[in-house]
Parts: structure tokens; sequence; C-alpha cells
């Protein structure tokens, strides 16, 4: 008989933290909690495989569940004292979700399950307190009722029919909060409740406590294919077929008096890593007050002061977890009457800052390995240590002029300034529009998430650290200023007021997620403190202790990789930049963005026009020298590293204008007839451009063209050779796929190269490649190796090719990513089995005919973290990437060759 | 010591006919003849090795070939009795090129060689003959002129210095023709071209035999790479890798006095294929007069009279040759003095219906077996037996009318009626532009050919059936009408005087050249024989010759072929044609060619323009019983046989107008305003169509239309069943790239057969396959495998993402072709080593997941005989071409059986 259902409690469990897979992270946390003796109020878990039969098995659960599910409700029975469904004693159940990975707020939770008109009778004389024991009911009836049984408005405009009885209820006795409705009152709602459920949904609410059980099990499940986990799990990459573990366990109450509490805490500060107990706890309230941020809690400092015994107790647990979990813990407990239940443990999200930071300090505190520092963080997560910050003088200034509104939490570092919008949708509306907008609410809550995604920033008037706001925030990299409570936000007029001053949707204002400011207007924002350390200059390194992170964490990277960093620069300022992050060369150096500047274009659209060959000779002397200029600069800020070069890709009619006031204007300039003009664009026009006259095509027909390029390469690299400079060009030849096509360029170069030693008796080492960016190139790379002396994948093409797939054109990428039809957008992640497929064919046949060959990729994909590690997989030798994410790719290297 | 001369002469021979690689196609021959004991003029053979060493390594030769040449010719000496460079018998050659496939007329020859102020003595003293001897040496000079020392001129506007001088001689001795100049003119003549050569290139003209030899040689290898040379390669699929051989032997004399002859002819009729010797001959002529056609030959029946033991002869070598060969031959023969030499024996090129006649009846006479008919043909010939012929009404009325204008040679079966142009440069241009030509020279010469590959049909007014013009239209399968002396042609001009009559460029002429006749106006066409028959039923099959070559070719072909042939039909007509060529069901039926036609295209426009998924099917409603019938109508004409449907494909942009008057006028048709439709225009619009949103794409966003389609599909599917008739759908999604994709397309495709199935109680046996035509969908065919139950390769599409290449864009194809970077146009033939490499992995991997996967190929590569060989290779189960390349594909389908 499979096993689907794994008890804990009182110090032993069928489960431990490595079966994750099985009964989800917030199971395989309470299992573990439980054997290292933290007191866990015992349960069980219905394990993950439940969560997939059910799927596949229309909405049925295995043969063996229900007794299984009896077995263990016995045990927790034993282990607490109590019976389930019982008069006098009973035992009151949570049902939540708990999938492999944290999915926070994404899920739905019931509480309080097995109370009935029975029931609480005997809570309350557990209790002893008849308004809790009604007010636990009520709620229960609440979410049950929201919950299993659907009365939950599905969108923000509607009223929860709950919150309109309750508000009805409050107004009716003339209170203000929930906590002046007294017991009776409090039962008077659970019967109005109860009437309003069998009026909805024309069931009467269940009494029957085993009833109640199943049905909250089956929305913990229903609950995985919510519209809301559907977005989550795309945004995290999570899927499907993980599904959810179910975890029952027995209640323990935080809201039976002043001497209960609850609380959520992380063992280190989540936003800043700095190694501080960080949390917040609610007296008098269940754990769900503290996550929904309906309540501003107290932060856990003032735990120490109130009650220091159990502040105490708080600290050893967490140094027990975070010995033996090896990493910054973010736990819920609650207190129940002064003795302490842990709810929940698990690896605390964090903000990238947070990730460097604690990782850096696990190190040298001695309780991980710098490999392990490594794994620890997400390479995109360094984005946030390069993120700009306000401009410290501008900032000043604002605070001195009084623009300073608020101050509220600073629950996701970094600096952001926006438009105000006051709902998601318009966030993601304007946002699509090109707007920088700061999403506004008084909470958020999980319907909000791709409006936050889309937010440069986000700020709530309520909600502490841990709201679901500062945790959604964090785990997306997103500014974040949470419960700033001065903010009066009205949703109808779309304006706040705060400080006594308006600010109305549309107006621009900055959030500080670093100190949780809040400011009037637009503060400009300079570069982050490593970027200050290692472009400007400006700041000292020892001065910045986040630059300390990053350096130390870059260090070890790149004593753990083994594929080289390249950068796409085309300019001798981002080849400095891309040095100064590390970049061991440059993979993609793109000539055409050249010819675009001002005082070349000219030349190149004589060339263009040009009817004869001698004509565009004669354009392209023109450019000669300037062409030679780029590269010298590029040169010499490479001075000993190698630097990709591609001969001229886009189709001519890039340098043509389009639109026939510009036609008649250039004409006019060119001094040809509009005419003539005219038909040379509509001669150079192409029904599909990206299949059509461009990269070596171009050169095969222009030869003169390669030749210019040739010669622009050569002269620059020996006019540096001559002043010491050290130029190693690497020619790269686009959009090969035959190859013919190499040798006819190659015979270009080479003579070029000769004339030009001939002229200056110098040599230049050089070496003569191309881009593997068309199926065709790849499938026969065997031939073309015996010319290319390197290969570059180019993955954006690559794709374009292999998935039949304009990137200018896919309008209906969305509807495919929504249908789950591709797992991701190719051109962000490479495409493994296809398109990854073709480059590994390539670097084989490749390097079947040319044992030494260099292979690169200078694709956007070079940047992006899962791509790099499938480059390093299948064995090339560097990957090129633009020069803000060369850090991202060193790290991502590292984690790649620690990964074997 | 490497062999590189190869002796023949006397009876025995170094080489024989099956070193064709080495020796080519000529000098194997004449070692062979040799062998047979066939009375050939002694000579050598330099291989084609030299030719290739001489292109390696700078024009040199190899060390020894100097001594291996003397040796060579001092047997030639020995066997012949005369001497190289002999003042009183002198041994003179000829020096002749001979690739290993037959170029004609496209490189060079040089004869008489030996010859000068001495040696000229010592042919007087053996011929005892001045004027002739004069005559060879004014020859040997002018050719040896042209060819080795280049003077020939290089376009046909210019005129040869030697035929300028020759002119001059003539109108200073007040005569008409070459043959009234005295040998003391001639004489003279020799002189004045020495002078010329000197005058023109600086140096004298080399006296020297052995100088004169090495001069010839080298000259000829050169020719090898010369233009006429490439183009005829190109044209001919000739690698350049293969080189030519050069052939040096003794040279007999055609052109001694009226006891000698030359000749050229065939075993068999190289137009018609009937078994009769054919051929021509010239009394005191050498050989090359009757090839260059500048004097109309005596045809061969004429000798049997002149000189019936010479023809006797010659009809005994015929038949030796043909019973040793198997094959009608090709022969070159002189008499000199009554003495017969063979100087040439080939296979004979011939014309479609030539060689089906030729290879049916070789098997009827017992000569070759089934299999060794279908070897014998190129299946592109068969076009010729479908090609129209002239509509025998009109034509009798234009006989009637007196519009026949001249009755030339027959020289290229078939019908053809174009514009009138009178050079080849012409016929190219005007041709590019879509006129049909016909192509009128007084002769053709290998600088014409470009323009008779052009041209619909070729008429000359000089030249026999072996002419140039005759020979390389019959290779070409062009019609052609030769040697038609009633011509008289003004070049000046552009314009023809015949019967009095004159025709200026650009009229119509129509030219039959299986009867020879040259008709004013242009002729209408009808079906070929092989049609009547099998279309219209108008002809009885046993009377019709070209029908039972087709017949009798048709069953062998498909008793050894194992590749099914499918037709690419939309249209139950097509279908029915497709049918009577034997197509075993239906590859691809594409179902937007419906959607365009005039009673629907409304409704598809307005599912186009609705603005949700209600106004779609409201619109698609009306289409699907339009969409049943198309369906109805084609399963009916392919009862039993498969029917293959690709649901809609083309960017739904192809079915809106873009100009903005249809715009206005479609806005006003559909009831909407202008600027919402010029808005839904532009909407649609993409950089790239190719590449965007099409094919399943299209189904996937819009599964409304997919629904239709696959509803008109079974219903009509229905409807036949219950009329007896099978219908067998195979239902194709095109465009998958993943998976997913399929898998989404097949629950709608399913659900609707199940729904059918449901209303009718009838259940249609169907397949769910998908089209391969992305790289990704080859690369990831095991994942399809396991949703498709067929593929269809279509590798138009894979051409075109393979080598990154739009078919509608490919401008610089010509610079590609002529440069020689792709082998040939790759939407042509299909390119093994990319886009077949795909199309293998496709069916490996396909195959590797469904071990039963039906497979086949539905681009226009299905109907091109290289590509069916590698379908046939590969494995696939079939092709599928348009409806006249069926009995082509059949063929080459037997033909690629037989090739293993």
């Amino acid at each position: 008989m499979s096993k689907y259902v794994y008890f804990f409690g009182s110090g032993k469990a069928d489960g431990q933290a490595n079966m994750k897979n099985l009964l989800g992270g917030k199971g395989a946390n309470l299992a573990e909690m439980t054997n290292l003796g933290i007191p866990v109020p015992a349960g069980f878990t219905i394990s993950t495989e439940v969560c997939t039969a059910y799927y596949d098995n229309d909405s049925q659960y295995p043969e063996t569940l229900a007794s299984q599910v009896s077995e263990a409700i016995a045990q927790v029975e034993s282990v607490m004292g109590t019976k389930f469904g019982d008069h006098d004693n009973p035992l009151l159940l949570s049902v939540r979700s708990g999938a492999r990975a944290s999915m926070p707020g994404m899920m739905d939770t019931i509480l309080n399950l097995g109370l009935n008109d029975t029931t609480v009778q005997g809570l309350i004389a557990q209790s002893n307190n008849e308004r809790f024991a009604y007010d636990s009911y009520r709620r229960f009836v609440q979410m049950y009722g929201d919950v299993v049984l659907g009365l939950k408005p599905e969108s923000q405009d509607e009223h929860d029919p709950f919150e309109v009885l309750l508000d009805a209820k409050k107004q009716a006795r003339g209170v203000e909060n929930d906590t002046d409705l007294t017991a009776e009152d409090l039962k008077e709602l659970v019967q109005e409740f109860k009437a309003e459920i069998k009026k909805k949904t024309g069931h009467d609410f269940p009494e029957d406590p085993q009833e109640q059980l199943w049905g909250a099990v089956g929305a913990v499940f229903s609950s995985w294919n919510n519209d809301r986990a559907i977005v989550y799990r795309k945004l995290n990459d999570i899927p499907y077929e993980w599904g959810t573990a179910v975890n029952v366990q027995s209640m323990v109450f935080g809201n039976m008096g002043d001497d209960c509490a609850t609380g959520v805490a992380f063992t280190r500060d989540p936003s800043t890593g700095e190694k501080e107990f960080y949390g917040e706890y609610l007296k008098n309230a269940q754990g769900e007050d503290v996550v929904a941020g309906t309540r501003t809690p107290q932060p856990i400092s003032q735990l120490k002061e109130e009650m220091p015994e159990v502040y105490a107790q708080l600290g050893d647990i967490y140094i027990k977890l975070e010995n033996h979990y090896k990493d910054m813990q973010d736990v819920e407990f609650t207190l129940q009457r002064d003795r302490l239940w842990m709810l929940q443990t698990r690896t605390g999200k964090r903000t990238g800052f947070a990730a460097f930071r604690i990782a850096v300090d696990m190190v040298e505190e001695g309780l991980i390995t710098e490999d392990e520092a490594i794994r620890r963080v997400e390479p995109d997560q360094l984005n946030q240590l390069l993120r700009p910050i306000f401009d410290a003088n501008e900032k000043r200034a604002a605070q001195e002029d009084g623009r300073v509104l608020a101050t509220g939490l600073n629950a996701g570092p970094g600096a952001a300034a926006g438009k105000v919008v006051f709902n998601a949708d318009d966030a993601e509306t304007w946002a699509k529009r090109g707007d920088h907008v700061i999403l506004v609410r008084v909470e958020t809550s999980p319907e909000d998430i791709r409006g936050m995604s889309a937010a440069d920033g986000i700020l709530t008037a309520r909600g502490g650290m841990t709201s679901h706001a500062a945790l959604v925030a964090r785990q997306m990299g997103k500014i974040c200023v949470a419960g700033c409570g001065a903010l009066h936000i009205d949703y109808v007029k779309r304006e706040m007021v705060v400080s006594g001053k308006t600010v109305k949707e549309g107006d621009y204002i900055s959030i500080d997620g670093t100190t949780g400011e809040v400011i009037e207007g637009a503060i400009p924002t300079i570069p982050s403190e490593v970027l200050q350390v290692l472009l400007q200059g400006s700041l000292a390194p020892e001065d910045s202790e986040l630059y300390h992170c990053y350096d130390r964490m870059m260090t070890w990277a790149d004593k753990y990789r083994s594929l080289k960093i390249r950068t796409n620069a085309d300019q001798p300022d981002q080849s400095a930049t891309a040095r100064a992050f590390g970049a061991e060369g440059i993979g993609l150096c793109r000539t055409e963005h050249m010819f675009f500047e001002e005082d070349r274009i000219e030349s190149v659209r004589e060339m263009i026009l040009s009817d004869d060959e001698a004509g565009r000779r004669a354009a392209l002397a023109k450019l000669l020298p300037m062409q030679r200029e780029d590269f010298r600069g590029i040169f010499e800020v490479m001075d000993g590293f190698p630097v990709t070069i591609r001969t001229l890709d886009p189709p001519l009619h890039e340098f043509l204008p389009h639109e026939d006031d510009a036609i008649v204007e250039l004409a006019g300039v060119m001094n040809v007839a509009p005419d003539a003009l005219r038909q040379k664009v509509e001669d150079l026009k192409e029904s599909n451009p990206m299949l059509g006259h461009r990269g070596c095509r171009l050169g095969i027909v222009f030869p003169e063209i390669t030749e210019m390029q040739a010669r622009a390469i050569f002269e620059a690299a020996t006019e540096c050779q001559k002043k010491g400079i050290k130029a190693l060009p690497e020619i790269m030849i686009p959009l090969v796929g035959h190859v013919n096509e190499l040798k006819a360029q190659e015979q270009i170069v080479r003579s070029v190269a000769e004339a030009v030693k001939g002229e200056t008796g110098i040599t230049i080492e050089y070496d003569l490649g191309t881009m593997i960016e068309l199926p065709r190139a790849a499938l026969t790379a065997d031939e073309i190796a015996e010319v290319a002396e390197f290969f570059s994948f180019g993955t954006n093409d690559l794709t374009q090719t292999t998935f039949g797939l304009s990137r200018d054109d896919a309008k209906f990428l969305p509807d495919y990513l929504s249908q789950e039809i591709w797992p991701e957008d190719p051109f962000v992640s490479i495409d493994r089995s296809g398109v990854g497929e073709l480059v590994k064919i390539g670097v084989e046949k490749g390097r079947t005919t040319r044992k030494n060959l260099k292979v690169g990729i200078c694709g956007e994909h070079g940047g992006d973290p899962d791509s790099v590690e499938f480059c390093h997989q299948i064995g090339l030798n560097y990957v090129s990437c633009s020069p803000y994410r060369v850090p991202i790719a060193r790290l991502a290297a590292a984690r790649a060759a620690l990964a074997e």
C-alpha cells in the first residue's frame, strides 16, 4: 500500500527536510522541526502525489487515502489529548497548502476546522473565553464559505458577502472595530453567515467535521490551479506537474487573549541581509492577521521587552534552525497562553542585496563554504546591487524642501520614481505603454501580482515587513515601501492624501526602498555603490559593504568557473564598462552601429546609391578612416583581450529612409532625383527582411564592403601594435549558411591582411570565423569548421529560424505563454531541445573537424543564467553578453561549473 | 611513375570504355573502338588528372608528362608511318578536349597541328593537292590564332580578324565562296594571318610543331574554365572538379578531294527515337564544317547512293557499336580517299521522345532489360511527352491560309509559339519579363547557350540535325527547327524575310519541332498525345506510339519503385488529373485556396474582422457548408486513397486588401468604418510574415477555425461513407514547432471527430499528423511523434528557415549561383547536407518514438527527381507533387530503387 499521509508530532515525524518533493516545503520542514525537538503542533501531511493523482483522475483520491487520514487523525488526537468533533475537548485543525517551492498567499488555507454548533461549546469550555470561541467559529465559517464553498468574490470590485454582514453588524452595534463586537454579536454573525451560505449555494453549511475536512482538502488541491497560482507559477517557473501537498495540523491560538500572540520572523533581515532577528508579531491575533497586512504589527524587538522569556526561547530556536539549515529562516510562531509553538520554518525569501550579504557573511562566519555561497545566490539578483540609487544631493534637497511625504517600511531596497497608479490593471496598462509607475495600494493581494510585476515600485499603506506586498516585492526584486500608515488612499477619486498634500493618479512620486521614504516628485537617480566603485571611482571600495559582497562573490565565482565571459560592445566606453565588470574580451562588435552615426550615414547612403563598384568604392574610402578609428579605440581598451568584429550584417534598406518626406529630403542632400531614390528604396524592399539580403550575403554581392572593413581592422590593429598595444582581432562573418560563403569572404579578408602586412611590415595575429545563426550552419558545421577558426552562436537569429518565428512579429506570444504551449519565451532563455540541440550539433560537428575550435555564444542568451548553464554544459569556451550582464554571467558560469 | 598518357591505335589501346573518369568520354571511346577493331586514327589521351593537377598547381604540368607525350608521339608515328615535324611525310595532329560528360562545342579544338612553312610542303607532296594543303594550313593558323593565341573576339558584335582578312581576300579576288580561292590566295592568307598574329600579340606564330602542340594542350585545359564552359556545366550539373582530358590524334582528311567526306551520324533518330540510321555528311570537308552548321550537309541516306560500299561498312560498324554499347551511338567519321576512319563514338544525346522510344524499343528488341530502360531515361525528359502540341485544326487552317512560311529540319520535337528575337541576349531579357520567345539565328554557337535556354523555341537558317542548335536543343529538351534555308535574316534590321513575307522582331511565329514547319502567328496548342489518352479519352491508347512508350515505362517503373507517389491538389478536377497520372492519394490539400474563392472570401473577411469569438463563429458557420462540399468532392475522386488536408496556414492579412482604395471599397461592402478596417489591416501587418502569425499559430489563437475545418472534413467523410465511398482523411496541422502546439490542435480535432460521430453514428477512420517544416520540429520529432500519426515534410518552408532565406527575397540568388556559392537553387533540388540532414534527423527521431510513423514530403521538391531519390534513400513512405509531376516522380522513384 502506497503511503500518502505523513504524521508529525511530539518529537518524531514520518518525514524529514529532504522530502520536499513529496511533502512540499512546509510539510517537510514541519517534520524536520519536529525531529529537531522544536515544539510543533501535531499534524500530518497529505503528499503531493495525491495532488497529481487527484488531477490525473478527475478529482478522485487514491482509494486508501481516507483510511490513512483517519489513522493520522487518531495519532494527532492522542498526542494533543483532544478529539476531532468532540463536544468537550475538540481537536481543531488548520488545512494549508504546501508546494515544493513556496508560493506565498497563492493558495487557500482553512483555519479552526472542526468547529460546529456543538464543538464550539467545547472550545468555550477549554478556552474559558466565549468571545474567542465565537470569533474563531465566525472566522472558520467565513473562510470555509469563501474558499471551499466559493463565495469569495472573483474581482476586487465586488464585496465579500461575509464582510458585508460583518460591516452591517458593526454599524448596527455602533462600533468601529471587529474587536468591539461581543460574543453574542459574533454568535449571531455565525448564524447570519450560515444563512448567507444556504442562500448562495442552496446547501446547509456542513456541520460534520469529517465533511469539513474533506471539503477543505479538496479546496486546497483545487487551489493549485486557480488563476493566481497559475500566474505565480509562470512568473517563477514552477512546473504545474509538481502539485501541492496539504498540511493538516492541530490549531494553536494566538488570539485567546493578551497572553497569546502570533508572529512571523526572519533569522536575518530579508531586505538588507543584516544579521539580526527581524520580524513582527501581533498580540491576541491569528497568524493570518500578520501576513494579510490588515493590522500593522509590532517589530519583534518589542517582544524582547514584553515577553523576554519567550524572546529568549525564540532566539534559541532561531540559532538551532540556522545551524541546522545553514541558511536564513523564515518562521511562523504562535504563543498560546505563554506556550510557544513553531508553525513553520522555511528558507527565507530575500532581496538580492540580502542574498549577497547573507551568503558572504555566512562564509565569513564559517557556516557555509565559498561554493555554497555561490549556489546560494541567483545570478539575476546581482541586478539589484547594480540598480540605481537616488542622487544624494537631489534627495537632500527634497528633504530640505519638505518633499518627503512620509516614511514607511523599507520592504524592498532600491530607488524608484514614477507615476502613481492605484490599481494593478492600470499599472500593467501604463507600464505597457512605456510609463514608469509606482503602484499604490492600501494593501496588496495575490490578485495584484501582474500589476506588481509591471510596476517600478510598490507602496502600501498597511502591512508589515512580512505582508504580501513586502514578500512578493522582495521576491520579484521590486522596490517597495510597505505599511506607510500616513497615506490616505481614495480609490474612487484616484488620489491619496498624505501630510496634507494630495497626490493624484499620474503624479510623480519617488520611493526609497532602502530607507522607506516616500517623496513628492521624481528624484533623479545615480549609479549604485558597486558602480560608483567600479566605474566612477567616486567611492572607495572599503567604504561600501555592498561592494565588498560583490567583490567577494565575483572573486569566488572566478575561482570556480571555466567559461570565459566576454561582452557585446561597439564603442570604447561600452568596452571600458565591460572591462570594469570583468569582461575578458569582446564577443560581438557590431560594425553597423558605427555606420548609423551621423557623420557616416551619408557615406553609407552614397555607397548604397552607387550604381557600380567604382562608386561604392569611392564612398567606402570615406568610411575607411572612421571605421579604423572605431576599431583603434576598442583595441586600446581591450589591450591583450580578443575582439570579435562582425562584418556588416543588416539589410541595406535599413540605412535608407522609407517615408516619402524623408526620401525627398535625402534626395536633395544626396543630389539625386527623388524618383531614383524612391526606386532604390523600392528595389531594396523585401517581404521578409530577416531572411533577405543581409549578413555575408552583402559581402558576397559587394565584396568591396568586406574589403574596406577588413582593411580598417588591420590598419587599426597595426597602429595599436606600433604603440605597444596588443590588438587581437577575430573577424567574424555573419549569417553563413554554406561553407562556400565563408570561403569567399575569407579570401577577401586574408588578402587584405596580406596587403596591409606588405604595406606596413607588421604582422597582425588574427582569427577568422563565423557566426552560427542559421540551422544550416549548425548542421554543416563540420564543413564550415574547415575554414572557420572560431564559431560564435548567434542564438537570437538561430532562435528565429529554428522556430520560424520573427521576434518583431510574435504577437501571439502572450497566447502561447498563457496556454503553456511554450514553457518560456525562447528569446529570453535558450530553448534547449530545439535551438540548444542545434548548438550542440554545431559544436560537436565543428570540433570533429577542428579539435581546438574556439566556440562562444553572442546572442542575448549570453546574459541569461539558465542559458549560461547550458553553454557550460555543452562545452563552449565563452559567452558574450551586454556589459551590465557580465558579472551575472560570471556568477552563472561558476554556478554551472559547481552544478556538475 | 604515374601514367598520364594513354595510347591508342592499330587495334590496341591502353585505355577502354570504362575509364571515362580518367580519359573523358571521347578518349575512353576512342580506346574502346580501337580495341573493337574499328578503324580509328592513332593517337593518345592526356588524362583528366593532368587537368586537375594543372589547375591545382598554377597551370604547371606534372614533371613526367613531357616524356610520356614524346613516347606516345613516337608510337603514333610508328603506327601511321609519318613523322611529327617531318619535311616529307609530316604527322599532323588534332588536339581536342574530352570531359567525362559530353560538352559539345563548349571547349576548343585545334586541327592540322604540326603544319608550318616546311611541313606544308610535305603535305603538298603527300596529298598532291597544293590548294588542300594551304587550305589546311590556313585553317590551322586561324584556329591556333583564335584559340591558343586569344585572337577570337569576345562578343558576337566584334569580328574575327581572320574572317575579316578572308572576306577581304574574297572581295579582292571577286569570288563569293572560300572554295573559290586558289592555292596561291590561301598561301597569301597564311602569311597575312601570321602578320595579323604578330601585330596583335607581338609574337611570331610558332613554327615549331612541339611548341604548337604544347600551346594547344594548354589552350584545351584552359578552355575548361571559359565562360561558356562554366555556364554549360551549371546548366548540366557538371562539377568543376571533373576536369577535361586532351585527345591528340593523327589527322585524317575529309577535304582532300571528292573521294573524301566527313560525317556525323546517329544509330537511331535522336529526335523521335525511330530505329533508322540518321545523320549527315559533307563531301570534301572537315568535320567541323558539319557540326558548325556553316554548310547544310547531305542526309546520310544519300551516301548509300553515292558510296554504297562505304555506307555498308558504316552500317556494320553501327551494328557492332550498338551491340557493344547497348545504346544509341553518336559517331563521327571521315572518309579519306575512300578509306573510312571513325573519329568518335559516344552515347548519343536525344530528346525525351527519343529517349523513351529507344529505351522501350531496345527492351522489345531484347537489347536491354526493363530496369535498364528505366535507368536510361531521365525522369524530367518525360515532360516532353506531356508537352502541348499544336491544335491540328488551327494548324490546318494556318496551312490552308498559306501561313506556313517554310519547313526546316525537325530538330527538337514539340510545338512552340512566341515572339521573334534575333539574338541570345534579347531572348534572355524578353523571357525574363515574361514573354514567350522564339530565338531566330542564322546558326547558333556556344555563346548563345543562355539565350537558347531562355527561349521557348529555336529556329536556325543553317545547320543540320547535328548542328550546334540541334544538339543543344535536344539536350535541353527545347523545341527546335534547324537549317531552314528559306529564312533570310537581317540582324541589323532585326527582321527576316521568308517566302516574300517580312517577320520583324516581336512578331509572333510558331514552330513545329516535330514536322519542321515554321508558321506565321501564334497557333494555339492542345494537350499531348499522352494527355489525350489519359485525361481526355480523345485518343485510343493503341493509336499512339508515344502513349505506348509512356505506358510501358510507367508499368515498369511501378514494378521497381517502393516509394508511393501522391499529389498536391486542392480541387476535385486537379485530383482527377493526378489520379489519371497514377497518384496514390493526396499528400497536400491546401484549404486556404478554398478560402480565396469569390463566394467565400467575404465570410473569411467577416471572420477576420470580428472582434470576438462569437463573431468569428458566426462567419465560420457560413464557411462550413462550402468547405464540406470541397472535401466531399475530393474524397469522391480519391475514393479509397488517403487525402491529407492541411488546416489553415497563411497569415490572415493575406485575405485582406492592402491598398487604400480597396480597403475603402471593402469597408463599404462589409459595412464597417474604413478607419476600423485600416486599423485591422495595420494590426495584422508583420515585418516578416513568413515567420509570423500563421500555420497552427492561427488555430491556437483562434481554435474555432480548426474546429470548423475539422467539422467540414468529418461531415464530408461521413456523407461519402454513407454513399459507399471510402474517405481516408489525414488531418495535417501546419507549422508545428513544439509538440504542445500539436497537442492543443489535436484536442480540437479529436473532440470534433467524437462530436460528429455522436451526431451521425458513423465512425470515420482518420489520422492526425503534422507538417515538419521548421527546424525545431525536425529536431524534436521524437516528442512530436508522440502525438503525430504521420509527418509530412514541408521542404519549401524548411528550406527557407534552414537557410534563413526568403524565397520571395532571394535577389542575390543569381550572384550565388554564378559564384558557385551554392551548387544549385535549394528551392529546386533539396539541399541534402542541410535541409536533407534535418529531414533525416526528423525521420529517425520520429520513428524512434513511433515505429510505423508514416512519413512523406509535400514541398515542391516532391517532383524533383534528385530529391525523390533522396527521399527514397532515407526511407520515406511517399512523395507528393503537383499532378503533372506524378509520372516523373514515379519514374524517379523507380530509378532510386534501382540505384540501390
